[in-house]
């Protein structure tokens, strides 16, 4: 059981002592994020990018690109949360890579066990809120659970780009694959999802993805 | 000059392809916050933490952490927009350790130029805005500010807790200097502020920082 790095608070401050502390637990247990590994690399001597930085480079897309929905009414501070929480749960089981697909025909237990483990650390009203957030975010069904997952689908892309694709190309990822996994980016923006088929192309013409 | 990753859109998108093409180059450019490296060490064998990582954590924190703000109408929206974008200025300047008082005397130059050069890369309109956001945590006078400061202040002393101090115990830090660094986080949040002075107890217990 993780618990909060020290006990906190003065004796009449009991109740948000408590809160407290199991937040804390949390954000101390969270830290682990920043040792989960992706297949992208960074520009940083091409060493392979963990979940944390991903996270925080996905959210600050979504301060960037938020005009670009074309969903109405899509709420950018949820869409943050969602980005801010969308990884957390690889700090148990790795990150998936998405071209595996054995592997990721059992990430759905394999990240719920995570979930309730990680997220149950919080008081219950916040476990509750982040795991609907991810839920949310997983389910891929409500506006801004598209916006979330269309950035973070085009992240890689743009990653594979400015890295020169050294994470991808030996994985020997088809083109078709690529696009049949990021063509739902559409239903979020057609601008991003014009973007992304241009980026695309530009990885097949540089090597990133097979053409065949 | 930095520039987008791929010409991107049809020729009958042309105003959003200007647009996005700037934004795209500056979520290209932001990527190499991942190469910052910071003081204060990670859980992940014990390698040095890095400032994108760092943003991460400390807009998750604020997630986390709204209820405990003692400033009214604090809007935790601009606080995560402030803690996601806070540390981008380091991209050309690294890393400012906080108790290198020689260093910290010319922080605000230095970081002024990068601010320009890389939120010169965005839409006019975001420019101001990120410019303005990045301002206001600077100048820490806002109850946004103060509390996002207070977040990013309160992260280090419990990353020392967790990682066993390692990146702090080199540079002989006195608990006085951390105390006076620190103080303002009871301005945003006592609770916080309680918090925070029993992790530098334990820490000087542990021997992160000297005693007299």
């Amino acid at each position: 059981m993780t618990s909060s790095p020290i006990d906190c608070l003065p004796q009449d401050m009991e109740t948000e002592c408590e809160r407290l502390s199991q937040q804390m637990a949390f954000i101390a247990e969270a830290e682990k994020l920043k040792a989960v590994r992706r297949q992208t690399l960074t520009l940083d001597n091409g060493r392979r990018e963990n979940s944390a930085e991903h996270s925080w480079h996905t959210a600050l897309m979504a301060m960037v690109l938020a005009e670009h929905s074309d969903l109405k009414n899509i709420n950018i501070m949820r869409v943050i949360k969602m980005l801010l929480l969308h990884d957390i749960v690889e700090i148990d089981t790795g990150d998936t890579f998405l071209y595996d697909e054995k592997a990721n025909a059992s990430k759905a237990n394999r990240e719920t066990d995570c979930a309730k483990r990680i997220y149950g650390l919080l008081p219950s009203d916040q476990q509750q809120e982040f795991i609907a957030l991810w839920q949310e975010f997983e389910a891929r069904e409500t506006p801004d659970a598209k916006f979330a997952a269309a950035l973070d689908s085009i992240n890689p892309l743009i990653n594979h780009l400015i890295t020169g694709g050294g994470g991808i190309i030996k994985h020997r990822v088809r083109t078709s694959q690529v696009m049949e996994k990021k063509k739902h980016i559409g239903e979020a923006s057609l601008a991003l999802w014009e973007y992304a088929k241009a980026a695309v192309k530009a990885g097949e013409q540089r090597g990133f993805y097979l053409s065949e």
